[in-house]
């Protein structure tokens, strides 16, 4: 209830908005008891399926976010991601501050076994299909064992939310050609080619910025969270400049702004539909701080179709198929079992 | 008369088109003379400021640039930017392969004082005003130094190209504040701010993606040529799902679709208006492989443009004074007279 710009309107309304829209749905209100109960009523949310746990703490945008982590153990996020972890809620969403909400998921939950970090990742409404795009910015470098993680992390997600059998899995660079890009995807493309090998997911090799929104070559896109990042805002602004462009033409028959923005509606500042954090033991949606309303009802509608859809058992299994060769490259012959002793221990 | 994927019918287009716009223009075509010939009058091009300048080889998209351009001594671009290094023409124009006609620079012009490496840089008609953007592709890597002579190298451009007395500059990175992004961000924080102080410019710290297209924070973003690259071509795919977009809405009164292709000409596929390489002691444009006519001409117009400003020029002073103060950094007291020793001489 405290994370976000527009913290606790914007959150009340989007609980509301997402629990009249599906009925199977039971929220949980992280935040002061006080705030919570005057904004979800103001907001008319439907209060027999709603409950509200208390925390008193907001991680503010400029703090260091494992040290805000750490010292506030009574933040909104960090007794969200705590709820999930003790199996009382299946999932958390946050609007706060990425990094902070990475931070949490990381110290309680841990990570998925064969995770070295998690990525965040987003649906894109390309031309021809939705692509997912990870990481659009938990980290900021990513070498080529971390672009694997996210080549698998990707294709659960493209198989559970998209229903996308086999997903065509691309790697981001300048240019189509294997040989093209830096080092590290140079590199990669090798161990993307392996990683992927036998898995329900098919490499297509380089893909170029212009792919995540046309979505022909691939279903998912991985690149280094950096470069995910800049790319994600720098279509976000592209497409609020042609809004505007549309907008300046006149108003023609059908308002063409409102087309744009409810097609394009996930990549759109003021509806932007939230990133799922892969690779935490754990549903973790992020969403944008300047959410409004219906991008905090479309993040917690990610949150739900995510845990409905099996992401994590999918990704955890074919994480275990990553980390038994990764094992088995390097010599070791046990077998996977389960977490990698990543797991979260601290409350 | 060999570049891009519509040569020569395109290239033949774009110098009709150019020539006929321009009464001062005067163009140099150069390729194999039967094809030159035939092409340019099948385009109806102004015969009286128009000369043809034979070279036979082409450098394929596939090709190493480097070795093409050493082993290929009779290839267009590189003997288009011989014309340039012996006066004999004042710009270059290439729609072929960038590495071809960036090695081919690099070979025969040399690079100006104070350059590690050139950068190609692209102007977006961004919402309140153009933006000019560097690297958009001309390297991969950048460190703090090279992103210092991109930030001088791109003021010199706002400055002259769009008029801004004392350009913004702001490095791209993953949030505003100063600490964010990744280490090569944080240290080139400050080594931009002492580049660029003194200088006709202002540094205004860390920028997003969605200012590329917005233009409210800076007249100049500066970034790694992978970066760069990514972040322009998911601008033209996220242009080119709007304009389609906008076009399955149905055609209202004023086509709209033609409105943003003219109102983002410049980062739109069949405008593109091509890229200037900044840091070679030469004006090079280079444009899009897959150049029309209109974008042939566009590159043909942003050439000249670059040469009437004085540009180079520009440039030059702007180095010549970060020369002097790396130099005195370093311990060297010896005064700056002209290039550094990266001058090209091999013909």
């Amino acid at each position: 209830m405290l994370g976000g710009d527009a913290a606790p309107v914007a959150v009340a309304g989007g609980v509301a908005r997402a629990l009249a829209a599906d009925s199977d749905l039971r929220v949980a209100a992280v935040g002061p008891v006080d705030v919570a109960e005057r904004s979800l009523a103001a907001a008319g949310a439907a209060a027999d399926r709603l409950e509200i746990v208390a925390a008193s703490q907001r991680i503010e945008m400029g703090e260091d976010p494992a040290r805000a982590i750490r010292a506030k153990r009574d933040a909104t996020v960090r007794v969200a991601v705590r709820l999930v972890r003790d199996g009382a809620a299946d999932a958390c969403v946050s609007v706060g501050p990425t990094g902070a909400a990475m931070a949490a998921a990381l110290f309680t939950l841990g990570r998925l076994a064969g995770v070295t970090r998690p990525a965040l990742a987003v649906v894109i409404p390309a031309r021809n299909g939705p692509v997912v795009l990870l990481d659009a910015g938990a980290g900021v470098h990513a070498g080529p064992d971390l672009l694997a993680q996210f080549a698998l992390a990707g294709a659960a997600l493209a198989q559970t939310r998209l229903h996308v059998a086999h997903p065509r899995v691309g790697l981001l660079s300048v240019g189509t050609e294997p040989g093209k890009g830096d080092e590290v995807r140079k590199e990669a493309f090798g161990v993307l080619t392996a990683a992927l090998d036998g898995q329900p997911a098919e490499f297509v090799g380089n893909v170029e910025g212009a792919d995540v929104a046309l979505g022909e070559r691939a279903d998912v896109i991985v690149t280094d969270g950096f470069t995910g990042n800049v790319l994600i805002k720098g279509m976000e602004g592209m497409l609020t400049l042609a809004i505007s462009l549309v907008r300046d033409a006149g108003a023609p028959d059908r308002t063409l702004d409102d087309l744009l923005a409810t097609a394009l509606g996930p990549l759109h500042p003021d509806t932007l539909g939230g990133g799922v954090l892969l690779g935490v033991d754990g549903v973790v949606v992020i969403g944008h701080g300047a959410a409004g309303a219906d991008a905090v009802a479309s993040c917690i509608r990610v949150a739900s179709a995510a845990v409905r859809e099996g992401l994590l058992p999918r990704l955890a299994g074919s994480l275990d198929e990553f980390v038994r060769r990764r094992r088995a490259a390097a010599g070791y012959t046990a077998p996977v079992t389960g977490s990698d002793g990543g797991k979260g221990t601290q409350q």
